[in-house]
């Protein structure tokens, strides 16, 4: 096996009121085996649709991965047409049956028919055992090809792949060797990136390509390499990351998709350091992306969401004054609310944020996106300006991302 | 133009690096315009994969979107693949090139070579001019259909839709109407819902279709009415609605993409009520949700995170002694938090949650997902215990929304 296609299947895909997140998941699981994906089709919950596509993946690859249609409602007819299209039944899996009646008295629910079609297995498949969920995974064969159907909801698919589909290709997995690395940047633009990576790009080995993905300022630089010697591929990609560390070492933050909150977790940890935030226009997101981290309480104390003036006064000690005379967005405010949070929390760094997100609120002086960042510890308070973008969630995911980059870089100037 | 396909280009999709958010959108936008998508289709970034999913699509839909592969770095190729499919060679346009330069002055960088050559188009291909990017979009005509190349990055891709393509879409609208109805729903299983909508179903006329879409524990019910007679059309779907409305009103919280952070905002304004939040397990994501709807400074006052044991007795006045006797995840605790930040913020409202996001921290008495949520007002404390899921993301998300949702029932009994 060493290409496969997605195939997700629902008409909520097609129509836009689902963003398909699986064939990503899958995608990234297959690429880290060595296993290259062709393509990635979405069609509606028609037959001739699943049909087709299924056909033409497996004309092109040994391998064809699908989600949905397979819930318990009558817009799914996943099962029903796999069952066609290799020419058997419908047959009750007992054990299937057995599973969700216990699922359902867990959740103190009563068994119905919907949930009953849902132990309905195309005869000649092998039922692959979903514990999250009601609707069992089902592998078929055909021609020396396999063709894996899992339910649509993504962790009954993550599920089904990490028990069942990804083992069976780890040992089946054949001898070309493809490597990714992913170099994780902060604040920096893709074209200057692109400039300061020229001479790089231009020495880079044939076997080795240079990708920027762009997403949410974060910069993520991949380094794919390819070949049939697996410990020469792996030098060869280890070589050229060094050197990015070498060309870039100001923007590069971490690796492989970890993210800046895990990272300034990570740093928060190792040094024994503790974080509060007071958050304006911010609105709660920095705090929300720390405590996202597992373990985060070991690093993170609280926060003061001090949307209204009266919180930044009354809670945070924030001067009137300092809010009549300079505004609540300005850097006296921030330092204000920064140092204010210290003493409250009793940490070693405090980070304020104070801005206009928009769409209302900005003034000449004052645009929509600007955004004050202050960062108090105990010896002393610094401050940042930035002008961000006209619109309301780029300006609370910047402001948020550049925070926790700037805590970054003083925790590792230390 | 009455369907249409989509093709993303792109390594990092395949990968499963990016998540392809783009169709759905572009999906979403024609379908809304009766437009209905055969095929959502990504390839990567190899001139044969690009060409190929390209003649294929054109052999079924007169229309065709792509996005992806324009960026200034060389491993964008779709551009130089366009020109050559179009049998046509690359020229500098002047013009895109003044708007490049322009926007590059404002950011205060200079003007390099790569950042040049995002102004070459292909000579046969008509411009869309790209004012929130460096990459213009480009139109192409052949045999009677309409191609479509944008960039990838999704607000750049948004801005040409916006301007260039759906008005051009609009302009050329066929006979065919397709009307999409969105009843969003929270606070019940799909099995549960399918078996509630039993009778609802087979009275359904056959040219509307109602389809089950669950995300993060709301259930998107999605009727699709489609027909020849548009007026005909958007009165039985109307009417499908209402019995909607009849059979589950206690689910139903909104319409048509509404979160439950734009219908709580809503309420509250409408009501001229104000909110505050105390938040632990949840970590401020209650407020970032809150926030991200603009003008929330209307009604949201503000949040503290207490995620320490310290700021729930220090800032929002918790007794330690109820943590110490019935722990940090318990009824007391929860409702002296709410009370604390009732007092605090002065809002007519104020949310509390504390529990176990996990992984770490479960007990047998208390597990993982184990969360109260109490919600405070002038009139006294109500405080409901939840026992979610074993996961850490899912149980942050489903305490958050489970304590809009009692908001949301509390203000519309009152």
């Amino acid at each position: 096996m060493n290409s496969a296609e997605i195939i997700t299947v629902g008409d909520e895909i097609l129509i836009g009121q689902t963003v398909d997140t699986n064939s990503a998941w899958m995608g990234m699981q297959l690429s880290m085996r060595g296993i290259r994906v062709n393509r990635i089709t979405s069609v509606s919950d028609r037959r001739e649709e699943i049909i087709s596509a299924l056909n033409e993946a497996l004309g092109r690859a040994p391998l064809v991965l699908m989600t949905g249609g397979l819930g318990p409602t009558s817009d799914d007819i996943t099962k029903e047409t796999l069952a066609e299209y290799f020419g058997t039944r419908l047959v009750m899996d007992y054990e299937v049956l057995a599973e969700i009646s216990e699922r359902i008295a867990k959740r103190n629910l009563e068994m119905n028919e919907n949930n009953r079609r849902q132990a309905l297995v195309p005869e000649c498949c092998r039922v692959l055992a979903n514990r999250s969920g009601t609707a069992p995974g089902m592998l078929f064969e055909k021609d020396g090809k396999i063709i894996v159907s899992m339910p649509g909801v993504p962790f009954e698919m993550k599920h089904i792949m990490q028990i069942h589909v990804l083992p069976m290709l780890e040992s089946m997995s054949g001898g070309r060797t493809i490597v990714h690395r992913n170099i994780m940047t902060y604040g920096t633009f893709e074209a200057k990136l692109a400039e300061r990576l020229e001479g790089f790009e231009s020495q880079l080995p044939d076997s080795v390509r240079l990708a920027y993905l762009p997403a949410h300022g974060v910069i993520k630089l991949r380094l794919t390499g390819s070949g049939d010697d697996g410990e020469n591929v792996r030098w060869t990609v280890e070589e050229q990351v060094r050197k990015l560390y070498e060309i870039i070492p100001d923007v590069i933050y971490g690796e492989n998709e970890v993210t800046l909150e895990e990272t300034v977790g990570r740093l928060l940890l190792d040094s024994k350091l503790t974080l509060s935030t007071a958050e304006s226009c911010t609105g709660g997101r920095i705090a929300s992306l720390i405590t996202s981290v597992p373990g985060s309480s070991a690093w993170f104390t609280g926060s003061v969401v001090a949307y209204d003036n009266s919180v930044k006064t009354g809670v945070l000690g924030v001067n009137p004054q300092t809010i009549s005379r300079f505004g609540a967005v300005s850097e006296e405010t921030a330092r204000e609310m920064a140092e204010g949070m210290l003493r409250l929390a009793k940490t070693d760094y405090s980070i304020a944020v104070t801005g206009i997100a928009g769409p209302e609120g900005g003034t000449p002086e004052k645009p929509v996106g600007t955004v004050w960042i202050a960062l108090a510890s105990r010896n002393g308070v610094t401050a940042e300006r930035h002008r961000f973008a006209d619109d309301r969630a780029i300006n609370i995911s910047r402001s948020a991302y550049t925070a926790l980059n700037l805590l970054r870089k003083q925790i590792i100037s230390r």
